[in-house]
């Protein structure tokens, strides 16, 4: 081993849509930025866990798969489980590649490792009878209902755009190569793993197969840092701190909140279904598997300063 | 660590075209049957570094942003070494997955591990003089030379076929995630490394960026073998022996040979390019690196049983 692990906490970093572009050569530059941060956090000396969403990548991949096999019989379509797999050697390719070139800039002795990752969920997962995220190309009303009688997947109408792939967001069970993910965790690398919340699996007869499903990358890196009892799962959005009341006269950012805390808000419809609600969720999912755990809310931006105590939302179990 | 080493040697394969499918359904059933082989191969407890070519499904993946771009303007075109990345996550997700599956079926517990890989390149490479090979879309004349324009890239007419991207197929100078594939390998993975030879990149600025070329995947895994003084390098093709005076009536297999027996062999011209003759050039590379080594070509049905010794042909420096 050639890298010194760092002397600080293990943290497992979840990176917002913000952090990477819409096209290729737009989330070149944009991972650059994201590259600057996430080292100013490693500079703090922490061992360090990178997750990242997916949602425009994926997206971009099916379609263009749809797309070219619609005008050309050579093309095949992609599974979108399968797209998930590309998603994660497109953007952790850039991702791996930024941070490599800011550590050896700050002559920061340490490595990148990305780690193709699939994520088991439980086909008893309620989340399957109800699915709610529509994903990938946008097809004609006919093209749907031809796919939906093909493969019996849900296909809807999507506010006058087009009808989509309708897919479940089921809970996180188990991160297939966690251990793999751990252990060079533990050997000093910047670890970049479960992209897009990890490839959705189930187990049937001893092997794991792709569903098409997409998977919380915030839950997925709560799951991560429940299971290897991280000190610290960090949560980076648009913000700078978590508020209730948001965008009311009388909003209040917070600086920390327990867990029991967190539920009341939740409760009271507090945080937005699809933006700082399942954030907030995956950090209760996180102290309940590690109740000695901090989790942390804050921007990209902030989150060195975060690090240090110095800024962002604090959540913990008491 | 949840996994025993082998308590073999440690070996790098390098498995060819033909162990993978030309479409994701293909590809799918493909790598089972793959995965067989390679855990035959695991099962007399070795210690192994996988890697895969990618030429079919890097030119899928070019091709379909390619044809998807020109329909929809909100589609970008994929450069060409992100389509290497993009290649490495599919094929390894469906690879790792499969030889995961055949491990446990077998009770063998140890896991796999898929690293998204960057290979350097040196830009005074002569090969960057001579671009010789077509990959990614085909495209029109008109097309062709609007990119060379603005790109300087070289677009050359194929075999009536329309106009392709001509690349360079440089030697692979340094694996960037060395480390992690050997860290990862000791610790008794299995690991899915350098798919495609590697996502090419030139370091400048202490930096890493992509470059359009294609790295030869043998050659990647001989340097990977030579670097971590793998016992084998073991490369995996459609034939069971190398032969001399190949498809005459004097054809001759062969059992082993020396580097100096290689070498007087390819100045006669009796490995085809293109085909046997780089996997060759590689073992050669290999010895060169690590003279004590023992580089095996056989097919991947036989990998097991030439392992053993059984068959297959070996090269040694001696």
């Amino acid at each position: 081993m050639a890298y010194q692990k760092g002397t600080g906490k293990n943290v497992v970093i979840a990176l917002g849509g913000n952090a990477l572009g819409d096209t290729p050569a737009e989330q070149l530059e944009l991972v650059k930025k994201t590259a600057i941060y996430i080292v100013d956090m490693i500079a703090e000396g922490i061992n360090v866990v990178v997750s990242h969403g997916n949602g425009p990548q994926v997206g971009m991949i099916n379609n263009a798969f749809a797309q070219s096999a619609a005008h050309d019989a050579k093309t095949p379509e992609m599974p979108f489980p399968e797209c998930g797999a590309l998603s994660q050697g497109y953007i952790g390719y850039h991702l791996s590649q930024a941070i490599l070139g800011e550590l050896k800039r700050r002559g920061i002795m340490r490595s990148t490792a990305t780690v193709i990752t699939q994520t088991v969920v439980y086909p008893e997962d309620p989340a399957f009878k109800n699915p709610t995220k529509p994903v990938g190309a946008f097809l004609t009303e006919a093209q749907a209902k031809a796919k939906m009688a093909e493969t019996g997947l849900t296909y809807k109408e999507d506010a006058g755009r087009g009808w989509r792939l309708v897919v479940a967001s089921p809970k996180p069970q188990r991160i297939v190569e966690f251990d793999a993910v751990k252990d060079l965790m533990d050997a000093g690398y910047i670890v970049i793993a479960a992209g897009g919340g990890g490839v959705p699996v189930m187990e049937h007869n001893d092997s794991y197969h792709g569903i098409p499903a997409v998977i919380d990358k915030d839950r997925s890196s709560a799951k991560i840092a429940a299971d290897f009892h991280a000190d610290m799962l960090v949560i980076l959005t648009a913000v700078e701190k978590v508020a209730i009341n948001f965008n009311k006269p009388n909003q209040q950012d917070l600086d920390r909140m327990t867990v029991a805390e967190a539920r009341k808000y939740m409760e009271e419809g507090q945080f937005a279904p699809g933006s700082m609600l399942p954030k907030v969720q995956a950090c209760v999912e996180y102290l309940e598997g590690y109740p000695k755990g901090t989790a942390l809310i804050t921007s990209l931006e902030k989150a060195a300063a975060g690090l240090r105590g110095e800024t962002g939302t604090v959540i913990v179990r008491d």
